[in-house]
């Protein structure tokens, strides 16, 4: 058994991804599948679930088209069991013992993003060994280098998306410009730093569990890594002005030295997601702060604006994009439903200026 | 044998504590010990170097009296050895291995703030849980818990030193602050949050080697640990500006939530130490960055300048104190030289306001 670390896994080699989302596949809870099936449809084989086993992953969760939801793990030849959930508190479900023991004695190997490490269990490492397959956690990782300020090489242009609070869509913003450049014939990269990200791009740094002092020079690695590239699309976690992540932001600020951010946020959320009493400061006081910060490492100012729809109907989010583009000065679009065109153009607007 | 975490043990009740600095003593590899001479000199029974054997700390260091400078273990009773220096890198020297372990096997308690943890030695385990003593990793921790924006005690104001670079001052500011404070008769207490401060304190967080997600939650948890007290006068640790541990300090920020800073600085420097081609900002930036942040989570603003005039005469650094106050509108002065006074009634004038 060979335990790797998520940082150096190459996840991008599984074809034939079976996706756990047993008895848990409601939109919150399974984000890590929804993402994988709308990034990687082509490798997933099928989504296992006996409570709606029969059904499609369109049908269940709006994409994925006509990968089918299994009942167990029988019904369909894989390569890798994902688990497909990010629930509170980073725990594996109980009765998901049994499966992820049955996935390593057919040989297959397992890939968590869960806080608590699959390869820290006795039973599944005694499992892995014996058939000869991997446990993976993409969140183990073993940084441990300070961050050196390097000179990133000239014509690598680094865009790091940003937010005004968790889970606004800042993986999504950043995976859609990146496909919008490469359309354009771009050498644009997707960088990943959390978990599903990760799981979609095939590697990247879970830069929250990386130690306090060696956030910065995580982040600074995995852009050394990908510096060959024209254009990195950089995968943002939390908020500057977040309670309890701030610091993972500002180390991955830092760490990657952009040249400049997208502003993500969810239109109408106003007060901290888990943290419901705490309210999210105005986006232009947000836009200061970010481009203060970013500012103490490297020349960048925030380039465009995402607009997170989901709880607005269509006609209001453009005129949610209106309003924020206006007051922002900034251009603004929801990359679901338009499309990050919008945000490629101010991609390669900022190269001009900086050439 | 107990391997306890730093966070949870009570380093202050020993009182015969011998400082290994072996073959390392000189100012900047061993700040370690030289603070605890500052700091503890009633609970040091000697240092151990057997190149300066025959001596005193204050001849080698400048402070401890005559606390002796013996050659072996044999030469003081003692009931713990803490590590004393702070090498580069954070690796114990090749010929000390021996010397803990005969620590260890005279049943003397050792404490490490070394990045390579003591506990993760076979050697020394084996040796600690035959001789029935401790080995205590001042660095090591458990800290998993996210923050959650705590209404901290009114009364418990918070003072938090912030710096322009690493090693400038931060914790002897602290120290020296609540030193005159308590001097006044105030419930001022020093809140350790690295390795030296929790030698010092006797308690504290290694707020560097929390894992990123929980930084801001670690700070966090240490300040309700300690609100009971009226006045807390909180280590701080990098800078907001480092390229390589701002990612350390804005959690700190953010986790305990301070209603005054105390900026420290070190005249003259204006490279970042270890980083010599990179400028530091200057002071009237930083203190705006740092108010910006620290506004993110609480009313806070600098109330006061630590100016560390190590490279300066006693006139030149009255000049920059008088320089800088005048510069930033703030009462400044050198601690080590002239004591905490001014900032201990800074910090009694903010509470004034807040009351």
């Amino acid at each position: 058994m060979d335990e790797a670390d998520g940082s150096e896994s190459e996840l991008d080699r599984y074809r034939r991804i079976m996706l756990l989302t047993d008895g848990f596949s409601t939109p919150f809870l399974a984000k890590t599948a929804i993402s994988l099936l709308r990034y990687r449809q082509d490798d997933i084989a099928a989504v296992l679930d006996a409570t709606e086993a029969g059904s499609t992953a369109q049908a269940l969760f709006g994409t994925g088209g006509t990968v089918p939801v299994v009942g167990s793990l029988d019904e369909a030849e894989a390569d890798a069991l994902f688990i497909g959930i990010a629930p509170p508190g980073g725990k594996l479900p109980d009765h998901w013992r049994q499966i992820v023991v049955s996935a390593l004695g057919r040989g297959m190997d397992v890939v968590s993003g869960l806080h608590d490490f699959l390869c820290n269990d006795s039973e599944f490492t005694s499992a892995a060994e014996k058939h000869g397959c991997q446990l993976i956690d993409v969140r183990r990782n073993t940084e441990r280098h300070t961050a050196q300020h390097v000179d990133f090489r000239q014509g690598c242009l680094r865009v790091l998306t940003v937010g005004h609070d968790c889970s606004v869509g800042k993986m999504v913003t950043s995976l859609e410009t990146q496909r919008v450049l490469a359309e354009r014939g771009e050498d644009a990269r997707f960088v990943a730093t959390g978990q599903t990200g990760i799981m979609i791009a095939g590697d990247g740094v879970p830069i929250d569990c990386v130690v306090a002092d060696f956030v910065n020079g995580a982040a600074e690695s995995l852009v050394q890594r990908h510096e060959k590239h024209d254009i990195l699309l950089i995968e943002g976690q939390g908020s500057i002005s977040h309670p309890s992540f701030s610091a993972v932001t500002l180390g991955l600020l830092h760490g990657c030295a952009p040249d400049g951010l997208i502003m993500c946020y969810e239109a109408g959320r106003e007060m901290v997601k888990g943290l419901d009493e705490i309210q999210i400061p105005p986006l232009q006081q947000l836009v200061t702060a970010y481009e203060t910060m970013a500012a103490l490492r490297n020349p960048c100012r925030v380039i465009g604006v995402s607009v997170n729809g989901r709880n607005l109907s269509a006609d209001q989010t453009a005129a949610e994009c209106e309003r924020v583009s206006s007051e922002l000065g900034l251009p603004a679009c929801d990359v679901y439903r338009n499309g990050a065109d919008a945000l490629a153009d101010a991609v390669l607007a900022l190269r001009g200026e900086r050439r």
